[in-house]
């Protein structure tokens, strides 16, 4: 393909309003454009890769039987109505009217579409299981669109939904589903890790996530591509050591979840559902006697552990949430922070959210940063970290503004009805599955598969009738794949900084891109240094034709443009091998580039199909 | 793949709803299911044939240096704003708003897009031409959805978009299209024809429409596939050949368009294009003298010719519009109708719509139907059909109800300000380009391809340098193709009756679906007759493993089906060849059944792929 007719606006600059580096570069190299915020056109070279990536799902979805199929984006809201989520799944669904005035939505997600497909079709358990999938822009009317295509209002997902008769179906399908996403991003190139994901949003039970990790800065030489005229990276100096630190540390690092994962085993989950390890102390300090201590303008724990100079392990924390209405008091020990997920989970509420200032008035007579479980009503519910009944001797607040108590104790001073893993978990501690300790990375969610259950079939009246003739609900599992996330968590993972030595000896660098074999746009950029050359052109010509009857896929660089123009595009554009037809072209000589190593070699051009055969081995 | 993890929702009816035989056979065939009114979901057969015919596209777009890329289908509102459109578009526009109330619309098509996206881009001549096209869903809110996947809401589209600094370059394109439009539908399978269109509303110059034709019921050898039982269609009793002709009209002829066309030139165009041919004649008649008759109760044409023992071809019909506002009188033959695109045209107006009675009293003194051009104000603009020159003492209304005139003649009695060809073609007239006479055909649009110009450049502000350094609009061209209407269209094109002798001697017939090789959703469906019995089962997989390994795409009927079930099923999703492992499995023997023709034969295995291989070309 000829560079000339293709749509590659690359920009020389950074854009202004890039905060992640993913998003930077496909902006810079001509990948994509915003066409509103959040809204993004994929230009030519985006669409390729988009491309790449479907071809690769579809292989290993044919493998488990999945089929493709295609619903439509524009829906009705009646079978939102019927699963409820017309109301309940709030502002981010788009509505419109349609010219009968008839209520629709754009949509997010098709649990409810497939359930009615398949509601209507599929009447026996004979014709289960069904493992169905499409791949479609979805909509979601966020609120503060950022970080290019990762939180983005029109986005491209792989939803599957698959159909069962009993749970052990469901159960296969499940693993099937997570052996397949392995490959695909395996294939892909990434860098991921699947976890125990938050199924809850989407009304389900067992869930996975899988997260392209996102988080490793620290490892300067993963990040640098040296150029030829460089033998290693220690030659660099340290300033310009400093100066590419600081430009790593521009970029926010993409993903909005914390993976909490063991350093020694495979357990590994969203922080938001990494359970916490806990033992039982088997002795404990002897209880002193409880005392009130004045303690004015000292409200956080901090500030009070200041005051009284004990250590914050030493504090317990209260909180008040209100759960579906009904008021939950929280005990925590002072140094821990409440998972408010594992809270609204146990709870098993549709809504949490804070007690205002005039409820906790009223139930402790006291406000915020005074409150303690001492000499509270029986009938308010307190639930507590399993951590707090190892705390002696607490501090805690004397529900009284201006006063604590101290010497405060379980059962003495006051009661708990349960003790529950309500903490956060913190990096460091032992892993929960007893192996190892916890370590925290970021991560892009690109995946992520759940057993749905029967929560839309019951709700919908999706049923079949068993081997006795007797109806009963489908049972689901649905299996998503952020498909235009891929660009993004791809960049973050291969964007590279080019550093080079100039004729005079300075180090000069810059971010290029540099995509992974089996999503690369094309597998060769071939670049004619000077294409009013006749040799040149005819030479170029040669190895496109040649390598493309290899089965290769080429961008030819024919524009008229400077070499350093060229080379600065290639870079960016980022293809795994340049081959440069410059000044040896008489010779048949030409240049290849590893983009991945930084390594440079000189090819006869009878040679140059069978030195890349190799290379992409 | 295995026809039990297909979601192949097959009907033993008709559904109820289909007036045209492409939605009655695409419903019943589990092909596609209505989401909601002019909504589809594409089942897992026709995402197949729809992914088959956008690789067609892309092969065919690729040669001719088009490039694909994807731009979001909710759009801000805005462009459309700057074009003019968003208020012009009318009610078939979607229109919604999102969460910060800005304005919104469901792309129906995007010279908007494509324009902003170039303007931004490309500031120079020399970046120019450039040829992008995508594949994605469009919406227009029809007021009346309808035939299935021919007239819906949501609906898939390639649509392309070509940009260049000369008319030279874009009538290139334009030709390329052309050519590969042709390739593209031919290999489709499609019996279609190219024809003069009008790009009026999208604001064009040239432009011509790809029609498939699916106007052909006469010849009922075609529709007909005779079963092996059958020697010939003159053995089938001529009750039975009545009720399948009743069968046959019991569907309406799919297509809104009406095509004329040359019965031995190339000459086609849409009938609202149509020119029509005229000689002006060299002897006329004696003039005779004006006469006022008394018509009373005759207001028509034919009334008026009948009291009057006249031929209509003596008569002229007077009509009057508005045209933006402006009053137009229109003058045809009284056999003639007017084409209101070509008054449209001619006039260059925006709107056209038939004046009130009121406006016709005021200019007239007379009511419809006692209209003439006799004694009207010279004020009044009238504009005659050509053939209105021929007509010598004819006869018009008297301008006062119940009276027309006679004998009244062009210059003596009444002035026109302009001749031009506003008539209606009829079949059977000379054809316009002077070779053989016009026939008429109906058809459905397939693809559309506009010379657009600087329509949308100029009214956005998309301006390239040119060589001079002179800011000058870009010219553009646009390229559609209706990609879910081809399955349509196909299928109005290749349905077929299915006729067979029963055992007792009876003749049965039944509609089936008989898909082109290059769209058909498999190659070959393999019939293993009973699944139960493991010989057939093991000879079925064999075969479904050795054609897989020759690159053939297989559908196997592996359901504990009756066989009349699999065989009904199998006429209706109406693969090519169907492969059938019956009694003579233990002998690897198995029936070949040619779809198209209705040929079976019994092959031997080991002979099998050699058969379909030579049955293939």
């Amino acid at each position: 393909m000829k560079q000339s007719k293709m749509l590659i606006p690359t920009l020389r600059e950074m854009p202004s309003d890039a905060q992640v580096i993913s998003h930077a570069l496909l902006v810079r190299a001509g990948y994509v454009r915003q066409v509103s915020s959040g809204i993004y056109a994929y230009l030519p070279l985006a669409n390729r890769v988009l491309e790449k990536f479907k071809s690769i799902m579809r292989e290993e979805f044919e493998s488990i039987g999945a089929v493709e199929l295609l619903a439509p984006a524009l829906l009705t809201a009646d079978l939102w109505k019927e699963s409820g989520r017309y109301d309940t799944y709030g502002a981010d669904l788009y509505k419109l009217k349609n010219r009968d005035a008839s209520d629709f939505i754009l949509g997010p997600t098709h649990e409810e579409t497939m359930t009615a497909l398949v509601r209507n079709e599929i009447t026996s358990y004979k014709k289960l299981p069904l493992n169905i999938y499409q791949i479609q822009p979805k909509y979601r009317d966020e609120k503060r669109p950022r970080y290019g295509l990762l939180r983005g209002r029109e986005f491209i997902m792989k939803d599957g939904y698959s159909f069962h008769a009993n749970y052990e179906s469901l159960d296969e399908t499940y693993e099937d589903y997570k052996k397949a996403y392995e490959n695909i991003f395996t294939r892909a190139g990434l860098d991921f890790k699947g976890i125990i994901g938050d199924g809850g949003a989407m009304g389900g039970k067992d869930s996975q996530e899988f997260m392209a990790i996102t988080s490793d800065r620290t490892d300067l030489a993963k990040w640098l591509i040296l150029d030829k005229s460089i033998t290693d990276i220690s030659e660099i100096p340290e300033h310009v050591i400093k100066d590419i630190k600081a430009e790593l540390a521009k970029w926010l690092v993409a993903g909005e979840d914390t993976i909490a994962y063991s350093d020694s085993s495979d357990y590994a989950a969203n922080l938001e559902m990494a359970a916490t390890a806990f033992t039982k102390p088997t002795s404990y300090t002897e209880q002193g006697e409880l005392v009130k201590v004045a303690t004015p303008d000292a409200k956080t724990i901090d500030e009070v552990s200041e005051l009284l100079s004990i250590s914050t392990e030493q504090t317990l924390k209260t909180l008040v949430y209100k759960a579906d209405d009904e008021i939950v008091v929280v005990l925590l020990r002072g140094d821990d922070e409440l998972n408010e997920v594992k809270l609204t989970n146990h709870l098993g509420a549709d809504f949490l959210e804070p007690a205002s200032e005039a409820d906790t008035i009223e139930i402790f007579g006291a406000t915020f940063g005074s409150l303690g479980p001492v000499g509270l009503s029986s009938s308010v519910k307190i639930i507590a970290d399993r951590v707090v009944e190892t705390v002696v001797n607490a501090t805690v607040g004397a529900n009284e503004d201006g006063y604590h108590y101290q010497n405060v104790n379980l059962e003495r001073d006051f009661t708990v009805s349960e003790f529950v893993d309500l903490r956060t978990a913190k990096e460091g501690e032992p892993a929960p599955d007893g192996q190892g300790k916890l370590k925290f990375a970021r991560g892009i969610e690109i995946g992520h598969i759940f057993k749905l259950g029967t929560r839309y079939s019951e709700s919908m009246g999706a049923n079949v009738l068993d081997e006795n003739g007797k109806a009963k609900p489908i049972i689901m599992g649905s299996y998503g794949i952020g498909v235009s996330r891929i660009l993004s968590a791809i960049l973050e993972q291969f964007a590279r900084i080019n550093v080079e030595k100039t004729f005079k000896g300075d180090y000069k660098f810059a971010w290029s891109m540099n995509f992974p074999k089996e999503l690369a746009p094309f597998d060769v950029h071939v670049v004619p240094v000077n294409v009013k050359d006749d040799t040149t052109v005819a030479l170029s010509t040669e190895i496109v034709n040649m390598l493309t009857n290899k089965g290769m896929q080429v961008l030819e660089d024919d524009r008229a443009e400077r070499v350093g123009v060229k080379f600065a595009d290639s870079d960016l554009i980022g293809l795994p091998v340049r081959v440069t037809v410059g000044k040896k072209a008489a010779d048949r000589i030409v240049e290849v580039k590893i983009r991945a190593t930084g390594d440079m070699l000189e090819v006869n051009v009878d040679d140059l199909a069978d030195t890349l055969a190799i290379l992409n081995q």
